[in-house]
C-alpha cells in the first residue's frame, strides 16, 4: 500500500503525521457528487449499483489527500435487507414501509445472510480496492445495532424516541431479541465486508448517546462488545473503530468492547481522552463539523488546537466530529486536511 | 414555611427524604393547564398575565406532592422584551420576527430593565408566592445567555445551530458583545425575580451541550459564571441552580461558577457525579422523562436505582433529566414523585 499511515495509526504504531478523513466525505457537500446522485435518480440507486457506489466513494480522493476511503452506502442497508423497505422522503431523511413496532414483528426478524442478501454492497467493497489500487486503506462500517433499531422501531429519524425507549423499559425482553438479530446481522455484515477487502471498520452509533448511562450499556455498548468480539475472533488484525455520538462520558465503558479505536465527537476534549484511556486505544476525531463553516484560517487555528490538545505521539486519527454537512463549500474541506497534514508532522517527529 | 426541603437540600444540610419536582411540571401533559390555555388564546396569553401565570404554576402542586414550584414563563421573554417580537407557531415552536443575524443588529440591543420591560414576570412571582402562602419554596429562572442567543441568532429553534456558530467562529468579538448583554440582562432578572420573592433560581443552558469543551467555556460557561457571581453578591443566601444539557463532560468546569447545585440530564450517572463533584454542590436529576411512559412499576424500578445511585446522605434534589413531554399521563408523573417521597426516607436517616 503507497499510504499505510491510518492503519498504523489505528495500532498506534509511529506515523510522519496524522492522518485524516472526514465522515461522509463522499458526499452531498461535492458537487461531483450531486451529479452523480441526480444522474442515478435518487439515494437508493447510488449505493445499489456498485459501480455508482464506487465512483462517489473515490470521487473526495480526488480533490483531497485523504488518507482513508470509507465505503459509500446508507446505514440502513441491513433493515431494507430484513425486510422493513426502506425509502426517502424529499427532506424527511430515511424513512420505512414496514417497521417493527410489536412483539410479533420483531419475533418474524431473521438474522441478515450478508452474501445472499446485500450482494451488491460485498460488490462495491471489492471494486473499490480494485479501484483503490492500494492508495489509500478503504474502511468498511455498520450502523450500531441500537442506532439500527431505533430507525426500525420509530419508523424513520426520530427527536425523543418515544417507541423505542417504551419498548426498551416496558418489554425488555422484545428489544432484547431485536438487538439479538442485529448484532448477529452486523456482525456478519461487517466480516462480509472485511473478507470483500475492507481494511478497517467502524461501528457508527449515532443515537447511544440518547440513553442513559446504564440504559446504553444494556442496550447500545453490550451488542457493540459483541459484535467487536466476532470481528476480531474472525480478523483479529483488522482494526475496529467504536463511534458513540455524544459517547463521551462513558468512554471507559467503549474501552471494553476491546476496540482499537474510539471515534469522539466535538463535545469531548482531546487531550482529557487521551489521559483517560489514550494509553490503550487510538482516538479518532474530533473537530466540530460546524467550523467548516468558518474561514479557512479559522479551520487552520482550530485544527491546531486540536493537535495541541491530543499532543505528542502515536494514536490520533484526525476526523470531525460528525458527518461533514451539505452546505459546507468544498474548499473548506480542503483546507481542513491540507491543515491536518501541515500542522501534525511537528507532533510526531 | 410548611415545607423546605427542597432549600435544605440545595444547601446539602439533613432532610427526611429527597425533595422532588419536575422540569415544565406546568405543562401540556396537564389536562387543567391545556383548558386554561385554550381560554386564554394562547401560552403568550398565559405567561403575560400574572393571574393565569400563577394558576398554572399552582396547578401541578394542586395533584402532585412536589416539594417546590417553578414560576411559569417562557425562556424567551428576555430577548422579546429587547424587541426581537416572539410569537409561537403552530407546532414549530417559539420564532422572533426581528432574529438578530449582524453586527449591526446585535450592536443596537440594550441591557433588558426588568422592572421596566418585564413588569408582568415580577407581579407574577409576588402572586404566586402570595397563594403558596409558604406551602413550598417558588423556583425563578432564566435561560442561559448562550441557550438565549442560539434563538436570537438562528431566529427561532435550529438543529445544528449553524449561524451562531457560524457567528462563533468568524465574529467572535460580535457574539461576545451579544452574550454580554444577555449577561447583564439575565442577572438583572434573577435579581429582580430574587426581590419579588423567588426563593431559588436555575440557570436553563439547554444548548451549551451543541459546543465543544474549548467553546462550551468561552461562551456558555463563562457568562454563567458572572451571573452566578452577580447574584451571589446581591442575594448570597439565594441558591442557584446550573443545568447544562448535555454537559456532564463538563461538571468540574459548571463547578466553578460556585453555584450551590448542578442540574444533571440523564445520560450521566448520577453515582459517578458524586464522586466527582458532590462534596461541592448539591446535585440535582436525573431520570429520562421517556421513562414516564412506562407503567408505575418501571418508572418506580427506576426512581430506586436512582436514589441507590446517588447513595446515603445530602445534597440530593430528585427531577427528570428534561422537561416532561406532553404525551405523559398525569398518574405516571404521580406515580413518579409518589416514588421518590417512599422510597427515599431510607437513604437520610
Amino acid at each position: 500500500m503507497s499510504n499505510d499511515t491510518f492503519l498504523r495509526a489505528l495500532r498506534r504504531e509511529p506515523v510522519e503525521y496524522t492522518p485524516v478523513w472526514m465522515m461522509r466525505q463522499a458526499g452531498r457537500y461535492l458537487p461531483e457528487y450531486r451529479e452523480t446522485r441526480a444522474q442515478a435518480g435518487g439515494i437508493q440507486d447510488l449505493f445499489a449499483n456498485p459501480e455508482l457506489a464506487c465512483e462517489v466513494t473515490l470521487q473526495p480522493l480526488r480533490r483531497f489527500d485523504l488518507d482513508a476511503a470509507i465505503l459509500f452506502s446508507d446505514i440502513l442497508t441491513i433493515p431494507d435487507a430484513l425486510g422493513l423497505g426502506l425509502y426517502f422522503e424529499t427532506g424527511e431523511g430515511p424513512r420505512f414501509r414496514n417497521p417493527v413496532q410489536n412483539e410479533a414483528a420483531i419475533t418474524r426478524l431473521k438474522v441478515l445472510q450478508t452474501e445472499k442478501d446485500l450482494p451488491y454492497v460485498l460488490d462495491a467493497v471489492r471494486l473499490i480496492r480494485r479501484e483503490l489500487n492500494g492508495r489509500v486503506p478503504l474502511i468498511g462500517f455498520s450502523g450500531s445495532p441500537w442506532t439500527l433499531a431505533t430507525y426500525m422501531v420509530e419508523g424513520g429519524s426520530s427527536k425523543d424516541f418515544a417507541r423505542i425507549k417504551t419498548l426498551a423499559y416496558e418489554q425488555p425482553q422484545v428489544l432484547q431479541h431485536l438487538l439479538g438479530v442485529l448484532t448477529e446481522s452486523v456482525a456478519d455484515y461487517l466480516c462480509a465486508q472485511i473478507r470483500s477487502g475492507a481494511q478497517a471498520v467502524q461501528l457508527f452509533d449515532t443515537w447511544g448517546g440518547a440513553l442513559s448511562a446504564a440504559a446504553y450499556r444494556k442496550f447500545s455498548l453490550q451488542p457493540m462488545q459483541s459484535i467487536v468480539e466476532h470481528v476480531k475472533a474472525a480478523h483479529p488484525d483488522i482494526p475496529v473503530i467504536v463511534f458513540t455520538k455524544n459517547g463521551g462520558l462513558w468512554l471507559d465503558g467503549i474501552l471494553e468492547t476491546a476496540c482499537d479505536c474510539i471515534g469522539l465527537d466535538w463535545t469531548m476534549d482531546i487531550g482529557v481522552a487521551r489521559q483517560q484511556v489514550g494509553e490503550r486505544v487510538a482516538l479518532q476525531g474530533n473537530m466540530d463539523p460546524a467550523i467548516l463553516r468558518a474561514s479557512p484560517a479559522v479551520i487552520r487555528q482550530e485544527v491546531a488546537d486540536i493537535l495541541a490538545a491530543y499532543g505528542h505521539g502515536n494514536g490520533h486519527i484526525f476526523n470531525l466530529g460528525h458527518g461533514i454537512t451539505p452546505d459546507i463549500p468544498p474548499e473548506h474541506a480542503g483546507a481542513f486536511i491540507d491543515a491536518v497534514h501541515e500542522l501534525s508532522p511537528a507532533y510526531h517527529q
